[in-house]
Order: C-alpha cells, then sequence, then structure tokens
C-alpha cells in the first residue's frame, strides 16, 4: 500500500490543445485538434488510460492578440467552449477528472453554479472549477465594458461569486428528493434552502434548479499566486495550479500556502499543490532537448513580442528590442505573469528579444529528458515537498502526450509514486478530498 | 422518392423529461430520469433510431412553483443544464439534432453564441438555438432584478442579441485558418471580421473566439405566438414551435406565418411550423383515453391551481375555484399562455378548478389514440397546411416514448410521411434548411 501522501496527482494541461505557440507546426502533430472532437477524445481517453486526475481546460473570453502580427500565427484563436466540451468527454470516459476554467469576471454565479452543477452530475461526480478572474481588456470589450476592475476588486467580486456559487450548490439537501410516487412527493421543501444573498456585487436569491452535486461541491481549482490569491487559495482552494520558478520557489510557495491553512484551522493535506510543468521525452536527454529546440524554432518572430506584451501588461514592440527590459509600471495585467518576467530578465540578464522568445514557446518549469531523469525530477520534487503532483502540459499532439503516458506514467508507476488504478469513482475520491457538508443541512 | 414538402418533420420535446405533471407517478416511469444521463441517453438514442429530427430541450433559469404547496409536487424542479446535457449528449449520437433553449434575458451574447457554436461543432452540425425571452419573475429574482422588462421590451432586447450572436458567429469565413504549417500562417486576418456592435441593449466588440458553425449557423427555434412573435419567427426562424388550440387556429397561424415570409422575401419553406403534440397511444382508442385519464389522475390538487397562476400570470388561488374565470388584466405573463387560458376558459365554460386541473396536465393539442388514429391526424394536420410535423411530448417515460418510436413511426413511415433514413449529416440538411451566407464574406 502507498502512502497516499507520497504519490503524485497528474492533471493535463489543455489549453486549446497545448500551450506553446509551435505546436501545431511541429511534424507529424495534429493541425486541425482545436476542431476536431474526434481527436480530442483521442486524448482524453488516452490519459484515463494513463490514470490522470484530471483534464483541465482553460480558457480565454477573447481572440488573444488582436491588432498584432501575432494574431496570424495563434492556434488558441479558435477554441472549445469549456462546458460543451468537458459534457461531450463525460460521455465517453468514466474516471477521469473535468476541470473546467469559469470566469468570476463577466458571468452570473447562477449560470456558473448550475453549469457546473450539470457536468458533476453527468459525469457522475467528475467535475472541477478553475475559478478565474479575467484580465484580458480583450475580453472586457466583448462584454460592453471599456475598463477592468481593479485587481483587489476582481478578488472581492471572485469572493463574493465563489460564496454565491457553493451557496447555491447547497440549495438541496441529499434527501430532498424522495420522489415517493405514493403521496405524490417529489421534493421535501423542509429540505430544500432559499439562499437569499444580498451583496456588494450580486443580489441572487435561489434555490437552485438542479439537484446537489455528486461531489456535493465540485472540486474548487486556483492559480493566482499574488498575495490576495494566495489568501484566497488556502481559505477556498482544493487543487492550486501553481507556476514556480524552481525548487526553491515550489517550496516556500507549499510552505506558506499549507501554513495558512493550518492557520485558520483547515487540514494542508485538503489542497493539492500541482505545478505547471512542461514535459519533453526523448530515448535521450540529448533528444529530448533536440525535440524542445525544434519546438521552440518553430515559434513565428510575430509571436515573441506580444507574448511578452501580454505577460507584462504593456507594449513591448516599443522597448529596445536588444537592450535589458525597462523598468515596468504597475499595470492591471495579472500581477503574478508579470512579476515572473521581470524575475526571468534580471536573473539571466536576458534582453527583451530574448526574453520574449522565452514567453512566446514556454517559460515556466519545464522537464526535458528520458523517462528517468523527468521521473528523477518529480519525484524529488514530490518528496521535497515543492509539490503534490503536476499539471502536466504536452509540448505537441498526439506525440507529446502519448509519450508521457507510454513511457513515464509508467516509470513513475514502478517507483510506486503513481496510481496503477483509479482510488475511486469521482475526482474528489480520487485527489483525497473530502465531500463537503452542506452549510445549511 | 417522396416529395419533401409532403414529409413530417418530428421533434421530441423534452421538458426536464416530461411536461405532464403526473408523469412521473405513473406506473413503471422512470422517477429518478432527471438526475440520470444513462436514462437520458437510451431516450435519446431510442429518438435517433426512430429517425426524430431533434431532440429539443425546454429549460428554465429558475425553481417554478415556489412558495406554493405545487411546489413538493413537482418533477421539474431539477432539471439538467441544456448545454451540458446536450454536449453528452452528442458525444453518444450521430445524426438527432440538438435543440438547446437559450434566453436573452439574462445571459450576454458572447457567452451563448460561442457555446452555440462550440455545440455545433462538437455535434458537427446538429444544434439548433430556441430562442427564448424569460418572463418568469422568480427567474429575475436569481439575476438580480426585481423587474422584467416589460413585454415590448423584452423583444427589442431579443432581436438585438439574435443580431450579436449571428454576426458573432460570421466572425470567420470558412477559409479563414489555412493551418499552413510551412509559413506560419494558421489564421488569415483578413478573413476574420470585428464586429465592433453598439446597440440600445449591448455593446460587442468581437471576434468571436471560436471557427463558423458547422451549419453556418446552428437551426434558429422560436415559439412566440403574439404579434411580435410572429413577426420576429417570419423574419429570422427557421423552426416555429406552435401551440395553436386546434387544426383551424393552426392553419390560421400557418398561413400568417408564411405569408408575412413570402412578404419580406423568405421562401415560406424555410421555415417548419411544429405544434408541440401531446401523445398517448394504446392499442385501442379507449385504451389511449384510460392512459391518458389514469395520468391526469396522478396530478395532485396541489399542483392544479398554481399551473393556472403562471400561465395567467396572477395568482388563481384568490378566485373561487368552483365559478368561471374571472376577468384578468393584462400582465407581463408570456401573452400567448395567457390568451389561451382565457380562450379555453370561455370556450368550454370550465370552472376556475376545471380549466386548472387541465393546465396542469396538459391543456394544448393532444393526440390520443390508436397508432392508426393518431397518423390519421397528424396526416391531416400536414396535408391540410396546419403544420410541417410535430413537437412530441411524451406522457410518461420511457413507455410513453417507446411507444411513439416503436408503433407511431412505422406506421407514419409505411404512409410515406416520414423518413426511413436520415437525408443528411445536419439538422439543417435533414430539416431541409439552406446554410446561412456569411454576411461579412
Amino acid at each position: 500500500m502507498i502512502d497516499a501522501r507520497k504519490t503524485l496527482r497528474l492533471g493535463a494541461f489543455m489549453r486549446p490543445v497545448s500551450i506553446h505557440a509551435g505546436a501545431w507546426r511541429y511534424p507529424g502533430a495534429w493541425r486541425d485538434a482545436n476542431f476536431s472532437f474526434p481527436r480530442l477524445s483521442y486524448l482524453a481517453r488516452k490519459l484515463e488510460a494513463g490514470r490522470f486526475d484530471a483534464f483541465f481546460m482553460a480558457d480565454h473570453l477573447a481572440v488573444l492578440n488582436m491588432g498584432t502580427e501575432a494574431l496570424r500565427r495563434s492556434h488558441t484563436v479558435t477554441s472549445f467552449e469549456p462546458f460543451t466540451l468537458l459534457s461531450a468527454l463525460a460521455a465517453i470516459t468514466s474516471r477521469i477528472g473535468l476541470v473546467a476554467t469559469g470566469s468570476t469576471s463577466f458571468d452570473e454565479p447562477f449560470h456558473v453554479a448550475r453549469r457546473f452543477a450539470s457536468l458533476d452530475h453527468i459525469s457522475e461526480g467528475r467535475a472541477g472549477w478553475n475559478i478565474v478572474t479575467t484580465s484580458n481588456p480583450d475580453a472586457a470589450l466583448n462584454f460592453g465594458l471599456e475598463e477592468h476592475l481593479d485587481h483587489a476588486e476582481r478578488y472581492r467580486r471572485a469572493r463574493e461569486f465563489f460564496d454565491v456559487v457553493t451557496g447555491l450548490w447547497d440549495s438541496f439537501a441529499d434527501d430532498a428528493f424522495p420522489r415517493d410516487a405514493a403521496s405524490g412527493t417529489y421534493l421535501d421543501p423542509a429540505r430544500m434552502h432559499v439562499l437569499a444573498h444580498q451583496g456588494e456585487f450580486f443580489r441572487v436569491r435561489g434555490p437552485l434548479n438542479i439537484a446537489r452535486p455528486v461531489q456535493g461541491w465540485p472540486v474548487i481549482v486556483q492559480a493566482g499566486a499574488s498575495e490576495p490569491g494566495r489568501q484566497l487559495a488556502a481559505e477556498t482552494a482544493e487543487v492550486v495550479f501553481a507556476a514556480p520558478n524552481g525548487l526553491a520557489d515550489a517550496r516556500a510557495l507549499y510552505a506558506d500556502v499549507k501554513g495558512r491553512m493550518a492557520r485558520i484551522g483547515r487540514d494542508p493535506d485538503h489542497l493539492k499543490i500541482l505545478p505547471g510543468a512542461f514535459v519533453v521525452v526523448g530515448a535521450s536527454d540529448e533528444e529530448a532537448r533536440e525535440k524542445r529546440d525544434l519546438l521552440d524554432s518553430l515559434v513565428h518572430d510575430d509571436n515573441a513580442i506580444d507574448s511578452l506584451s501580454i505577460a507584462l501588461g504593456h507594449d513591448a514592440r516599443r522597448f529596445d528590442p536588444d537592450a535589458p527590459l525597462p523598468e515596468i509600471p504597475e499595470s492591471n495585467a495579472s500581477k503574478s505573469g508579470q512579476a515572473r518576467a521581470i524575475a526571468i530578465a534580471r536573473a539571466e540578464n536576458l534582453t527583451v528579444r530574448q526574453l520574449a522568445r522565452r514567453f512566446a514557446g514556454y517559460a515556466g518549469l519545464s522537464f526535458v529528458g528520458t523517462p528517468k531523469t523527468i521521473a528523477d525530477a518529480m519525484e524529488e520534487w514530490l518528496l521535497s515537498e515543492g509539490c503534490d503532483g503536476f499539471n502536466v502540459m504536452f509540448p505537441y499532439l498526439p506525440e507529446g502526450l502519448d509519450a508521457f503516458v507510454d513511457q513515464i506514467v509508467p516509470e513513475l508507476q514502478r517507483r510506486g509514486l503513481f496510481r496503477t488504478e483509479y482510488e475511486g469513482r469521482t475526482l474528489r475520491e480520487n485527489l483525497g478530498l473530502p465531500r463537503p457538508a452542506n452549510r445549511f443541512f
């Protein structure tokens, strides 16, 4: 019996197919995967065969790179909407978790609560909610807004949104539906709660018009690494999708967030910290590095500066590309993304152009090497409390994903670091998370 | 070769499983079908085996019957959200159309356009949008609103919402995505249109972040029978879900709407009028009537008055149950529902209680009898230009649906009134509707 605290949790991070801007140009890659439910079905089934915890669907609420040359190069311009995609995948899988990104910035809590509850019922308890606030100014323009809320206001709104959504999920006790044909009692109204929420941002009466989710609540996932993001995670998250710069940074984040949990009386085991990890596997470490180099070379120059602009929240085309990064004023961009870009530039003494190329491919944590090299690194991160597992990013599809499932998963299983069968039927059961009590019953 | 103009189109109207309040109490009925994706999968597959045009998912944005005794009796209190359900059904079917109800009252055009486009891609061209405006006051309270827009304003908003959604669907030409790896051109920006809509109710920049739907636009479905509803249908609808009181009424509606189309230069064949028809089949006409009587007897008294209240937009508990219906002032309720209730009460000289019982079961068009009796009626309606087909309501599940597919469909096929194989792959192809041109390319 493996000690559950010492095994990895693995999510698959599917940002319209791959996060890497060059992925669709890689030899043999499925260029049409963004349009193709059969392709995505293959990938989801393969991940389930590899016993992945979850298929994690990132999202944006606008075409990115608007008005730039990079638009022409970008495969993220078209993407399935997360709920429609994940519900369809629910019907053709049986165990893998299905995590949808849902923004609190331009939607109604009633709609969001209802869609997640429905996905959780349809998948028989496999839904997760990646709560994000949307900082992309292009998105605001699709919803009649010229200006975004500022960072602090976005987080206050996100917190209230979370409270309303979870309150709506608790509209019905688990025994609220006797469905007794003889007496004609379908519902026991005494086991139904009317939320009647009135807050700073929302007024929502309720109840939700769907039974409580199978998992009580879908699994709560967050990504913010800023100060309010960490506190919100410690209070509410069950999975954190982290983006540390290295193991030392990861260990600091791990200790910080789990420490915050302990201070407010939450069991630190009830939150799984999963850094995003870009994984390129080869028969030798050298072959893997060559694959990574080939992939990065497929990023078009147009993409590079624009990706950096998005990370910084400033137009990087105005900077001298061959000079060091200038001082960057505060903006409404994601604070963690901006801070990471600046940190990398300063730490490695990169020019704007060099930094831009890193950002256009993938600038975050990556493991490149043989299955043994990669398993060694993952084991070190796990055992040194740098993480509870990883949200894996595949460099190109299907080969990068197939290679992970066929080569790295067996190596992790051989070491006792990863499951060989799913432990339970729901995402919560597989992640080792408790089912939340209903606050009203 | 059957003349396509003389064959029936059949939709299956699935209002959380059945429209009839007594359906879940019928002997042998699936009481848990509202919670069960496997049950709904069975029903969708059976409808597809019966060559139905579409699975039509009605919707509400609130728990109905709030604060009344009928709440305890109502199986509509819990329901899957349409997009999550229909996407999951898309994955386990291949030909049947998937029509989701989408309200224009409490959602954003960008979200609605995107979900329908995604469902249309995932289903490979089988999506339809039932456009409704929401008049239920309980729904408004779930979205921070105390008062609904008035009837005229709701329709103006619906029309603008439609224009924005269809404009967003046209964001990309069909050839916008060359995905040419050699040159690094994924998208041709010259084949992308930025909508930049500014209207009375919405400001939406666009473009939509998903390729144009497979069908160009999902099939446009409407139900309103009021004066502005008919005009909106003639201008924009491709399927009308009608609720006539009888054949004469149906023929008048048919002639009116198709006449309006001709006057504005639309081909009247490009809109299919499908009255809702509640169908109870038996081995003899008498057995069928007994089934209907048993079903109606299973409606609890609590339901009756409350159903009437919803139809009228007034609390019918205040009326003398054994007196005729009093004069009803105008309200914000659906004008067509209110008018129908008043018309039935006056025409049949019903007391409030009698009228209430009719409304709680199903007060609209119904065909009750043997397969021959029902096919005779459907044939008469079709050939006398009362309709282009029906949106069938099943009295209880699965038996009522199984009986329709196993007994009535073969009788209709024998008469040459219904297809024996799907004509095409998309819902448009099966309905005989043209693919809309892209207004920008």
